[in-house]
């Protein structure tokens, strides 16, 4: 038999493993299984499809799917659902067209991605959506495009939930965002998740820790609370699963099966804070891990270091960023952290459009950093990424305060806030002493 | 005698010195003797208040000079030049209403700042400019305000005379820049320069590697031909100097003069990537060398960890920022290095306002990063601080490609542009094993 590999997904994580291993062997036969009808497009992009920031839906593609046939050779088999694995005899097998099939491989790359999680909402039946796949999104924008919809109920107030209600708000809707949770963002500590709900406020209505009394009624409903990682044919093949389920991986991406590698947001990857695997599926990492997963299962040489958690979310007017671990996750880990917050400015005083910006640094009594929250009306998208280098680099907060960053009045003040942030905490250190 | 500190020069690194001291000695006597009539400023608002983006000159102020009498009981004395220096007696002399005075201290900060060159200029006399003090600038934006310039000519064409064209081009002012250089902002690589210089001549002229032929004629000049190091009184007492004549400090500024501190812009702090000192003289590390001369003088500690060389320019409409060594600096410190250079996109290709960054990395043939170059209509700024800190914690290319960089479409693609050069830069280092 010649050789083959086989990828599970045409996501971000599946194509860049296909990518990856065509570069490392062009002879190599390389299957994709993707079960819905696209392939290479960002998840994160839908919501700015449904607003019409983004105006056609094949803008979100990398490339169209003949691309990778023509240029990758790759054999991408499109509404294709890989549904069992036999990893002795090195067989897929997936469902096309209402047809089973079995496929045969040397290697598997599973980059099955993550699935939503489908709450049972009480109340009479509505149109309700999912925003997972472009197909989703297509969907829910034919009946905005339609004029009917004039209200809108979104479920959950996670990043993607927030993204969505601002995506909703743009196209006319008066929405109402519901969450079970006392607060907005879990990946953010709630006094800072405060700053959010007021602005989430000032746009949409946000009703926070609402239990079982019911949901009010809108035109459209559309759920976001959460995702589940889709590693499933694999964790039932006897796969060693993580946090959530999500499929445990060494740095090279294989799983504990031979002949099978994992990659995107149906793994759990190393988190380099916690110093665990932890299930955070966020598109860098999905791209990053596909493209080591494919080149070493193509018989290539590659490691992913691990996560730090950095993510950026725009909730309306904000950007909100965090990494690292939160004060509250920090404390579940079991680590003695203290939160240093600071409100900084975004600009020097004195020049035109300068906003606050509100750090907030976790950190061990010691001084060693785990993590940063950041919230402002610019300069928090990109100012994390200082924190998500040190945290890489292993820096203490008086690291942090000595840091040579950029100085220019339309950009920063003399003292950059994370500067600020930094001296703050190291203060509380000298104090301890 | 009570104790006396005496600080020279009420810039940023004067007035953060005397405040720091009062911080940690509030019985100490603290003279600030400051050659101008204004404390507190930042000389780098100075091009946005006479462009007009800052309407008042007291908004460039930190405090007003009776503020700082109040609150931290300072005995500021206004035109008062230092001009003489006595270490065995510990005395210092200064002028001030013409008459000479001598004062005695127990420790003394010379932080005296930095001056402009003063070129001789072939051709007839014009009203001719530097912009250093708060009072150029007033007198350049009365001339300004009064309507009667029509043109203007700016000698020099680093990051200072670049900030003046386009101050003046915003009043109005058909601009003329010349340089003696064939390139502008040696603080790049000649090649990166030239994406600037393309840029500026969208707006103004640009004469570049102008010899010894007549200038242009203009109803006003403006020299930004450089800075040195004001520290003479030091200098001429025999404190030891380094670099263009800077004054040499340890880590907690102290100078080779028993009693004789120095912060700002007339030393040449340690320079972490050069592992040498350098005349380096910017915004932040005046604050904060600053901060420690006055804390240490006032019997306090504190350190100074060293400059990597980071900053950032506004040029019309491109953010340039640099850090570290650019390939010239680096082949001229004796290092074998390697600059590569991507282009990416500040945000995601489909999202609306994504423009091309251009990131120039600089490093070691075996991966250490010595520097970063990154020009682009946004997203340059604050991301030069990523490899700021990285080249602070020493990371290498590959530990730059490894990163977790925040992702979220309206402010970076999936692979940033440091990560998309990162990885182009490391498979220099994987083809050269």
């Amino acid at each position: 038999m010649p050789r083959r590999l086989v990828v599970v997904g045409g996501g971000a994580a599946g194509m860049s493993a296909a990518s990856a291993a065509r570069r490392i062997d062009p002879e190599l036969g390389i299957v994709v299984l993707e079960a819905g009808g696209y392939v290479s497009y960002g998840v994160c992009g839908l919501p700015y499809y449904l607003s019409g920031v983004v105006e056609h839906a094949e803008e979100l593609l990398a490339h169209p799917a003949s691309w990778f046939v023509e240029h990758r050779r790759l054999d991408l088999r499109l509404h294709a659902r890989a549904v069992a694995l036999d990893p002795d005899r090195r067989v897929v097998r997936y469902v096309q067209d209402g047809a089973q099939h079995d496929l045969s491989y040397t290697a598997l790359v599973v980059a099955a991605g993550g699935a939503p999680t489908v709450p049972e909402l009480p109340g009479p039946p509505r149109p309700t959506f999912t925003i997972r796949t472009l197909e989703d999104a297509i969907a829910l924008r034919s009946l905005l495009d339609a004029g009917t919809v004039r209200s809108a109920l979104v479920v959950g107030a996670g990043y993607i939930g927030l993204e969505m209600a601002e995506a909703l708000h743009a196209r006319g809707c008066a929405v109402t965002v519901v969450e079970r949770l006392p607060r907005v963002l879990t990946t953010l500590d709630a006094e800072v998740a405060a700053r959010v709900e007021d602005h989430v406020r000032e746009h949409v209505e946000l009703r926070l820790g609402v239990g079982s009394e019911p949901l009010p009624a809108a035109d459209v409903v559309v759920l976001a609370t959460g995702v589940v990682p889709t590693g499933g044919i694999a964790a039932d093949a006897g796969a060693t699963t993580g946090p959530r389920g999500a499929l445990l991986v060494d740095d090279r991406m294989r799983t504990s099966l031979p002949g099978v590698w994992a990659a995107g947001d149906c793994i759990a990857p190393w988190h380099r804070v916690l110093g665990a695997p932890a299930f955070v599926p966020l598109g860098p990492a999905a791209n990053k891990t596909g493209r080591v997963a494919g080149t070493v299962a193509a018989g290539g040489d590659a490691t992913f270091d691990g996560v730090v958690g950095t993510a950026v979310v725009k909730v309306f007017d904000l950007e909100v960023a965090h990494t690292g671990l939160t004060h509250e996750q920090a404390g579940a880990a079991g680590l003695a952290a203290v939160a240093t917050d600071v409100v900084g400015r975004s600009r020097a005083k004195y020049y035109p459009g300068a906003t606050p910006l509100h750090v907030r640094l976790v950190h061990e009594a010691g001084g060693r950093l785990l993590g940063a929250q950041l919230v402002g009306r610019e300069g928090a998208a990109k100012r994390i990424d200082v924190t998500a280098t040190a945290l890489h680099a292993g820096l203490t907060v008086t690291d942090l305060a000595a840091l040579d960053l950029s100085y220019a009045p339309p950009y920063a003040p003399v003292y950059d806030p994370l500067i600020l942030a930094a001296q703050a905490a190291r203060r509380k250190l000298v104090a301890a002493v």
